[in-house]
């Protein structure tokens, strides 16, 4: 029979920290701590129900199977006896908490309950255990009267809210705000046990009025209430947005964690805490970490009171004043500090830890792979591989491209900066910088930047209801929480430009306000963040390059080059792009767009001279538009190779459809027209002759170089001869000639055989032997994969063109999926937009095929990818695993791509 | 070393008839008839020259390999011997014709010379030996000069004359008109051997002037003149454009054929023919035959003069008073009819042969396997089988899928004809009726077409040039020519209708008058012909359906059925077309699409309710709508499953992108809003919401299914409803609900979700247990063939869309492929139009990737193909050979499919 319930506590352990799938990360990491000679740390005992049964719960119409219930008793039995307590029991009651625990961590996506097994029956023997405490108990138990009713019952009701304000906890929030008031109480804290006493009657009225059933008295009922309640909210709307952000997929589900209750608010000797075993904000190596007297866990995750630091080290500007836990317990202090050395050098890795004291004895209630952002992820690499604690290929495999991507990330100009005044000050949650108009509300953020607009999301503080809206801001900040509040856990996880804590901020989301010492800042007023620093600013402040001079970075991506066998090339259209690029490390141009020359250039001369050859009618009219067109093409593409020197540039002639040139507005058109001596009826006529239904499929790339010969003609002469000027300047120019939107072999050849002559013309028009190129093709279309012997016969190369690849692969017109990919991601369809990370099932099948038929025909056939995707790390280890010899991506991916490409390769070797 | 040359003659022949692609058939054939121990026919010596020397011409500039010249010298030699004859003596001259022959037959398409070898020193010889026939002589002469300098010279000095006036041929042919003025002669036959002697000293003196060039007195340049024509018109214009139409691939090459000059023209003791083993216009068992005395065998198939029928069984009523061959010459009869008794048992087929009989010998210069129309062959083919000369099998080879369209064609009405009076009759070359209006050239017929106008091509007599022109026409007329003209030899190939030599009829191109007994036609009047009768009438007579009672053709198909494998379906919209395809054999509808139904309806109520669920903006808006379309909906479908009572019947959800269906015109948008209560603004705007960039890859199919569930819902209902309503009337309806544009199984399930629920509703609305049923997907998306393992998990059945499929494999928008698709024929970079017949290479992997995939994951899986391409019976034949469970296509291809079916077997069963 199936194992379903893994039982930790007592220096022993069913399960470890490898069964992660089994036992999700929390689950399995409480059993490795409870449980491994090297560690048999004091966990408080519990057990964990398995992912399988969550899995076999929706499987089954959200029922369980017959062993469950009985493998739970026997649990619960084992936890009674090292307790010397008893579930329910009067005299000596044992409370339990129910947690989620996925095998990815999703911070506050999933429901908790505490307290359970606290009933009017067992109030009694819990005064008894808390030493008499009965207005600790009764808080407890009006803590799990507002979490059970909303997270269980009000659930298990079906009942929706239709906002905050309507739902059952909003309504016993209001009674408690009520008590508050008459009592002329200003904070919890304030209230008596006999006004907890009453609290809870008046909440147990409302919820039977409200959801129509009584709070359940049985400790039974409530266990079983709370774990189907985590179950459930598995599929909640917000766990279920943020895997989809996160790439969870669907069907890992969650396991359930029972553990005994340990209680940090039963007094002073009493306390909570998170702390890293590294600074996750900058990666030095010194224990950090916040904790606060008298208060249960939750409390320093909300945000509500500034937690304290745990020593000098994790002091901050923000609670300086705040004393340490090495200082009020320095015994206990020194007990958590030897538990985290034990569990950095056991895991090899920076972790966060969960900890409570009750009564003057510690539990470690969690511990983790800390979270960091990308500066520290790059240090702690780099400082565990001197400490040689790691590998070099373990320290690669340490940063994630989105954590290096974060040191790519802008950062405000520090010119601009030093002569602004700071407007508030809170914790650096979030590197780099940022401006944006402010918002009130994730709702907003959302609504604005589909607009376009770049926003900041501003939050007294953010909740997990807020992740989208925060998704889609430049930057969040919050006026209360700390470093482990839940804006900075998500923000730090993006590695998103984050503030939080700043306290001198007020802010009233209601009149759309923000008060920042004197002044008064509205929805839409620009704001801008330094998130490394936590300083606030008013106004637009311009922003800089972060790449510049930092040392360990680029240490770290030489390690990263050290490895890796893909290539790593830039798509760039200009000169200026190809500079930048070979900065950044770029091996060569695996994407000059011919056409992108023509736009955003500061004389509009060559789009100019590009109309005039599209609307040509006759050969020869274009062939003079074609002549004026050529200095200026040839010129930007001199510029290109010279920035590439020695460097392969491969140059893709004209691809998109003719008519997208075509200029939409009158003025322009009557120009062209008068300039062409034609009636702008004539021109029209013309315009309108070039429409497509389905422009993408249409008449473009080689096809125009079919049909129109001397457009192919132009370009190839354009690059020959830049090519043959440069190696008479000495230079060493490296073209590669790329022909698009090709089908079929024969429609390389009728374009080689342009190349040939071009070639043979330029070799003596400047009397020199030869110019290294190649030629080759783009593999975009799907039939190109399936032909790809045929196309390698005459290509040298292949260029991926996964856009186009998965357009057509998909039937998916990019500019269209507008309409249904929103849906097609919520209803789980789609687990992402395939236009971001390649879809390695149907496009990565196509693709392999190609490279399996081209390689046979040309053993050494070079082969990249130049679609966007070129610069998602995912992709890039799909084609580093299929044998490419290079990706190419826009110049600001580089360093993720030599990152992800060293990362595939250190996969690849584990897997062997 | 390789042979070049294969030689022919003295009852020994180096090659035999299996050597086609090398030798072509003309070649292959010859040195059978010569040769093969059976037949050692009296073939006048001669050699072919291979394909490979024409490719290897090709690849080599033009020019032929050292050894040639050696190998023709020597099988010149071996002629002189068996002939006593020499090449080029001025005693005893040896003539000979070099003539063109591929693989295929291309009548008429290449170049031909006769008479090579006469030069002056030998035309003295030549007059002894035809026994002192001087007129003979120096006709032979001026033909030479004639035929010579047009093909050879003319071309070999690069000139393309602007028109047929301006050519040397015609130039010559005004000499000779002008000669024939002066001396009042009204045919070629009324010049004396003293006027041709002047004649042929006249063309020599204009063929100086105009080509610059002396005409050749060697025999030897003669020889090599003519070598070079032929293989230089291999890739002529009109070569180029036959090869096009009939799929020839440009590869293949010609060889030449090198032959004794026999003569039918040496008086009348000589004569030519042709003659068919068996009538290839209707197939009846009978020896049918043309031929003329005194000519030769280009006068025969240039249809100038009227041949004479070989026998009583040859007579019609246009040559029923003129001597037969059996009568004339009843021991040459009796040889030439003991031969083709010969040859039709040697080669198991109705030979197509050609005679020359000089001076009282026979002669046989070619025999072919005859081509014949689609009655005939079938006939043939049932007469063989019966007659046990050929299996089943071969029987069922014997009959081309474009000989069987032709029985398919419209007739002309029976009781219309019946009233109706004949302006014309002609011979009956091509079969089936057909009206159109009148063109008098070939360029106009291609004009009209392509304006959408049906023509009848009219002409004195077709040529070669012609023949565009004859495919864009209805049907073909000529006032000349016999039943082996071009125009009757061209049609019959097609299985086009045409009628030949109807000699009542004047053609006056140049007024562009059409003169028959009185009345005058002119050029767009409409003419109807019956090509089966050979009758003209005036004005536009209804057309009826072939197939009715056509009893060898049921047969035949029931012979088809016995052997196929690949079931036969249908694709129809409607009851009616459900009807008609059930009687042309149908086994199930392959493609029901519920928007069709829509469309041509004596009634716009169901359109007009469409387009309002279309512009519907909320849910309940569209379910409004949704409700007043289900009547229209349901009741298409309860005919359609009527009408195939029993049979699978796949009915498609609604496939394009919904704006397709919003009304253009302004009215109707008025008349919507109105209804709906809505602005025009605000429809406007709707609509506009819809407009997609690129539609084929939009918002379509299963996406609208997924984003709008309402929409499938309906359709779902409608299909139960109708299906549960037919079962309780006693029926066995038997839907397959189909999916379209599917690119993932989720959004399968998504939509089965839908169907098990409104299953059980449906099943407990009309109190049955069961109604049978199929839930499956189209494969028309590339992706779905590679996760076809994953679809067919929820998918019972395939249904491949090889339309979307060509046009996302190639990337090929079919709307937009006009303006490079002509490009890419002319050029050969496709051999052919990939939405006409499937592309095996890239989208047939495809398609094979997905069976295998799909097969693998359920084992009996249902597979079709519901594409266009469903009714090409090359593509037949590749479903057949993938695997495929049955074709669907239009009703009038159903009776194609099931012999093409048949065919992809028995080919099947050959290979093994």
């Amino acid at each position: 029979m199936k194992k379903h319930v893994y039982f930790f506590g007592g220096g022993k352990a069913d399960g470890n920290e490898k069964m992660k799938e089994l036992l999700g990360g929390k689950g399995a990491n409480l059993a490795e701590m409870a449980g491994h000679p090297a560690l048999r740390l004091p966990v408080p005992p519990g057990f964990t129900i398995t992912t399988e049964v969550c899995t076999y719960y929706y499987k089954n119409g959200k029922k369980y199977s017959k062993e469950l219930k009985s493998e739970v008793g026997k649990a619960m039995k084992k936890i009674e006896e090292l307790m010397h307590r008893k579930f329910g029991d009067p005299a000596n009651p044992l409370l339990v908490s129910v947690r989620s625990g996925a095998r990815k961590s999703m911070p506050g996506m999933m429901e908790t309950v505490l307290n359970v097994g606290l009933t009017t029956k067992t109030i009694h023997g819990m005064i008894k255990q808390s030493g008499g405490n009965e207005r600790f108990v009764y808080d407890a138990y009006r803590r799990l009267i507002m979490m059970y009713s909303d997270v269980v019952m009000e659930k298990a009701a079906g009942i929706e809210p239709k906002d905050d304000e309507s739902g059952i906890r909003k309504q016993l929030e209001k009674i408690m705000d009520k008590v508050k008031k008459e009592k002329g109480c200003k904070s919890d804290t304030d209230l008596t046990a006999e006004d907890l006493k009453k609290l809870c009657w008046l909440f147990k009225t409302k919820v039977k009025d409200i959801l129509g059933k009584n709070f359940p008295d049985d400790p039974d009922e409530q266990l079983w209430g709370g774990i189907s309640a985590v179950f459930s909210s598995w599929n909640g709307k917000r766990a279920v947005s943020y895997r989809r952000i996160e790439n969870i997929p669907d069907e890992w589900g969650t396991a359930v964690n029972v553990q005994t209750m340990v209680f940090g608010n039963m007094g002073n000797d009493s306390a909570t805490g998170v702390a890293f075993t590294r600074n996750p904000g900058n990666g030095e190596n010194d224990f950090y970490g916040e904790y606060l007297i008298n208060a249960q866990g939750e409390d320093v995750v909300a945000g509500i009171r500034t937690p304290a630091p745990i020593n000098e080290y994790s002091k901050s500007e923000h609670n300086r004043t705040l004393v340490t836990l090495e200082k009020t317990m320095p015994h206990l202090y020194k007990e958590l500090f030897t538990y985290q050395k034990k569990l950095e050098s056991h895991y090899r890795d920076m972790q966060d830890i969960e900890f409570t004291i009750e009564r003057d004895k510690l539990y470690m209630l969690q511990c983790r792979i800390g979270k960091r952002n990308g500066p520290a992820a790059v240090r702690m690499a780099m400082d565990m591989l001197k400490e040689k604690l790691i590998t070099k290929d373990e320290a690669i495999m340490r940063v994630t491209p989105s954590q290096l991507d974060e040191l790519l990330h802008p950062i405000v100009d520090t010119k601009a900066e030093a002569k602004c005044k700071v407007v508030a000050k809170g914790l650096p949650a979030g590197p780099g910088g940022a401006n944006g108009q402010i918002v009130f509300t994730a709702k907003d953020a959302v609504e604005w930047a589909r607009q376009g607009k770049k926003v900041i999301l501003v939050r007294e503080e953010t909740n997990p209801e807020d992740v989208e809206g925060m998704r889609a801001a430049q930057a969040i900040l919050t006026a209360r929480g700390g470093m482990t509040s839940h804006a900075a856990l998500v923000a730090r996880g993006w590695g998103k430009c984050c503030i939080v804590g700043a306290g001198a901020l007020h802010v009233d989301a209601a009149k759309k306000e923000l008060h920042a010492e004197g002044t008064i800042l509205r929805e839409g007023d620009w704001l801008t963040l330094n998130g490394t620093k936590g300083n606030v600013y008013e106004g637009r402040l311009p922003m800089m390059d972060a790449m510049k001079e930092n040392k360990p970075l680029n240490d770290f991506l030489r390690l990263c080059d050290s490895v890796r066998k893909l290539g790593v090339r830039t798509n760039a259209d200009t000169p200026e792009d190809a500079e930048k690029a070979r900065q950044f490390g770029a091996e060569g141009i695996g994407l000059f767009r011919t056409e992108h020359m023509f736009y955003g250039k500061n004389s509009e001369e060559p789009l100019f001279r590009l109309r005039k050859m599209i609307v040509s009618k006759t050969e020869s009219e274009r062939r003079k538009a074609l002549d004026e067109l050529y200095p200026y093409v040839k010129k930007d593409i001199k510029g290109t190779l010279l920035a590439m020197d020695n460097l392969p540039v491969v140059i893709r002639l004209l691809d998109p459809p003719l008519h997208e040139f075509v200029p939409k507005d009158r003025e322009k058109l009557q120009q062209l027209a008068s300039n062409l001596g034609i009636t702008m009826e004539e021109l029209e006529a013309r315009a309108e002759n070039l429409h497509e239904s389905n422009p993408m499929m249409g008449h473009r790339g080689v096809r125009l170089g079919i049909t129109y010969p001397e457009i192919s003609e132009m370009q190839i002469r354009a690059i020959f001869e830049a090519a043959a000027e440069l190696i008479n300047e000495g230079k060493k120019p490296y073209p590669e000639i790329m022909i698009a939107v090709v089908s079929d072999a024969k429609e390389l050849k009728n374009q080689l055989e342009i190349v040939e002559r071009v070639y043979k013309d330029v070799l003596a028009k400047y009397k020199i032997k030869q110019i290294r190129h190649m030629f080759g093709t783009m593999i975009e279309i799907p039939r190109a994969a399936f032909v790809a012997d045929k196309l390698a016969e005459v290509a040298q190369f292949f260029s991926y063109g996964t856009n186009d690849m998965t357009q057509m692969g998909f039937g998916f017109s990019r500019d269209d999926i507008g309409s249904f990919l929103q849906d097609y991601l919520k209803k789980g369809i789609l687990a992402e937009d395939p236009f971001q990370t390649i879809d390695q099932q149907g496009v990565g099948d196509i693709m392999k095929i190609g490279i399996e038929r081209g390689r046979k025909a040309r053993k050494n056939l070079e082969i990249g990818i130049c679609g966007e995707h070129g610069g998602d790390p995912r992709t890039i280890e799909f084609c580093h695993r299929i044998g490419m010899d290079y990706v190419s991506c826009s110049p600001f991916r580089i360093p993720v791509a030599r990152l992800s490409a060293a990362q595939a390769k250190i996969k690849e070797k584990a897997k062997k």
